[in-house]
């Protein structure tokens, strides 16, 4: 067998969504779209539904209609896209709840779906998703008398708890929602550890539930092991990989291992990355090719048969650093090619 | 319906592989390693089969198993990796012919499947799949009594005709292999293009079917076409996005389009990207978020449904440069949540 295993822990993330829903007082919905992060919504889905998660969010209506049939009836489904042409069908269908971004997709949706449920969702600053403040008040009222199950908004900088975006957004997101009786979302995970504040009736936490920062405290979730393909002694001045990208100055050991940037391992971190062995670093040299890598083990006295990317010794913001990224773009890019084993107790 | 449509031009797939073929005079087999680019091998594998091609290269087992399922009996298989540990089963099930890569592998292969078709892959000096010479000296008289039916290497420097490393792995595959009667293979596309001597028994294009570079005179085979969620107009001093990322110094119209560095469009690319409409360039602002990106589309007249990142106006390749990678990276990061949809006359 020559693909790597990932090997995803389905406890931890569940551990991580309890950690989170113990920080507040209020609901702790989970978002699970992009494949819950790249991890597998089949799985992780389910598990986080019996861990007493009742509410998801995916980003579009084709991950609800997925979603639902790994779910059930029962859990609310909420789509951060709102009510798009084309959607009616996914949406009555999947029983799912459009998060409602325009004026435009309010009258699409009570125009196809009369009375069916819908979330509002509002911009305070980050100009992406949402209605804007005016356009908010010209709706206000012909939108609550529609009854909708939740108001939410998005936090541009809560990885940064220093910035002063945070607050400005919490003071519109309140100044809009003023009076509104309807159940109020502001925190994913960023928001959720910025303060309380910031948690009102419930929480969003997505990154954190996958071992990814800012939840600092996260049990990790992922673990990645490479096989190795092949190992070679390298003379000095010998070239490595595509473009001669390494030369050896000492005689070096070279381990070719199977995975490269069509698995998701973004071919940036090239010789910045580094594997690992029994807790070991070992250099990553030469260009990340698509199907392989290849990795200086000099320092090792036996012949592996697997590298690790990631796991307990490399988290995902470690990888990520490799690659000048963020620890969601490491996970949302874990590719189909791996061995996926789902732990649960 | 809000995720984005991948078009993928089958026909585009094999004239790009006749054209490959007809610039030599021997066989010419077809990569679809990584799911063919990215690009689906249960489609793109019967097509190029149905265009004549009878040799495909897959980089590990597991991939030749779903390709066989795809193309039936008939097409040779072969797996770059070899025969790992675990394989066997595989390879004789998936009638697969793995490239032996080292003493061990043959050891491996001829004790588990004896009689079962191999190739051998020689190192010519990428120090990364195959072969050492000396190895090889040691080992050639008893691996061709075992009468493999390719022997192949791979060249590290082919997308750059002026690299010195062409000429030196030429001379080595040409010694390493002189007086051997069995079929030979040097080339992939970059290969292909430098010149007749490179090309042996067999070529092995793969970027090149799927209009990458080097093969500059590809016709083009994707399109990706995203959905306009929702479009706001954002005044001078707003910021748009994660971190703030853009501040607007004019007022600016801005798209939010339903695709994001969880589909592939890599994080990278950030403000350096542009996505078009009706051929018009229209700058990405802010970060390339999970599931959305934000684009400046003040110079359009109209509201536009879509806008374009890859097709006749941005090529694989420019889009790659967005990103500071490879045409190669752009393809297998394409993800799993577009509608795809194949075209063929």
């Amino acid at each position: 067998m020559s693909t790597a295993t990932l090997i995803i822990d389905l406890d931890a993330i569940c551990a991580n969504w309890r950690a989170l829903d113990g920080q507040t007082a209020c609901e702790t919905a989970a978002v699970i779209k992009a494949d819950a992060y790249g991890l597998g919504v089949a799985k992780v889905g389910p598990a986080l539904a019996a861990a007493g998660a009742r509410q998801f969010f995916v980003a579009v209506a084709e991950e609800g209609v997925i979603l639902r049939r790994a779910l059930g009836p029962g859990p609310t489904i909420n789509v951060f896209s709102g009510h798009m042409a084309g959607d009616a069908d996914m949406i009555r269908e999947g029983n799912l709840t459009p998060m409602i971004n325009s004026v435009d997709q309010l009258l699409a949706h009570v125009e196809s779906l009369p009375g069916h449920a819908f979330g509002l969702q509002l911009d305070t600053g980050m100009n992406r998703l949402g209605m804007e403040p005016s356009e908010w008040a010209a709706l206000r009222d012909i939108a609550l008398a529609q009854r909708p199950t939740l108001i939410m908004s998005h936090l541009a900088c809560a990885d940064d708890p220093s910035h002063p975006m945070n607050a400005a957004q919490l003071k519109n997101f309140a100044d809009m929602t003023e009076g509104v009786e309807v159940p109020r979302s502001l925190a994913a995970t960023g928001g959720i550890l910025l303060a309380p504040d910031y948690h009102f009736d419930m929480t969003r936490p997505g990154v954190g539930l996958y071992g990814g920062l800012p939840f600092l405290d996260a049990t990790p979730v992922v673990s990645l092991d490479v096989p190795v393909i092949q190992i070679r002694d390298v003379a000095p001045g010998e070239s490595v990989g595509y473009a001669n990208a390494f030369v050896a100055r000492n005689p070096t050991r070279v381990a070719t291992v199977s995975a490269g940037y069509a698995d998701g391992l973004i071919r940036a971190m090239g010789a910045k990355a580094t594997m690992t062995h029994e807790g070991r670093k070992l250099p990553v040299i030469g260009r990340v090719s698509m199907d392989l890598i290849t990795v200086d083990i000099t320092a090792l006295k036996g012949t592996p048969e697997h590298l690790q990317l990631l796991g307990l010794h490399q988290s995902v913001d470690t990888v990520a650093g490799f690659a000048g990224t963020i620890g969601y773009e490491i996970l949302t890019s874990l590719g189909a090619r791996y061995d996926r084993v789902y732990l649960t107790a």
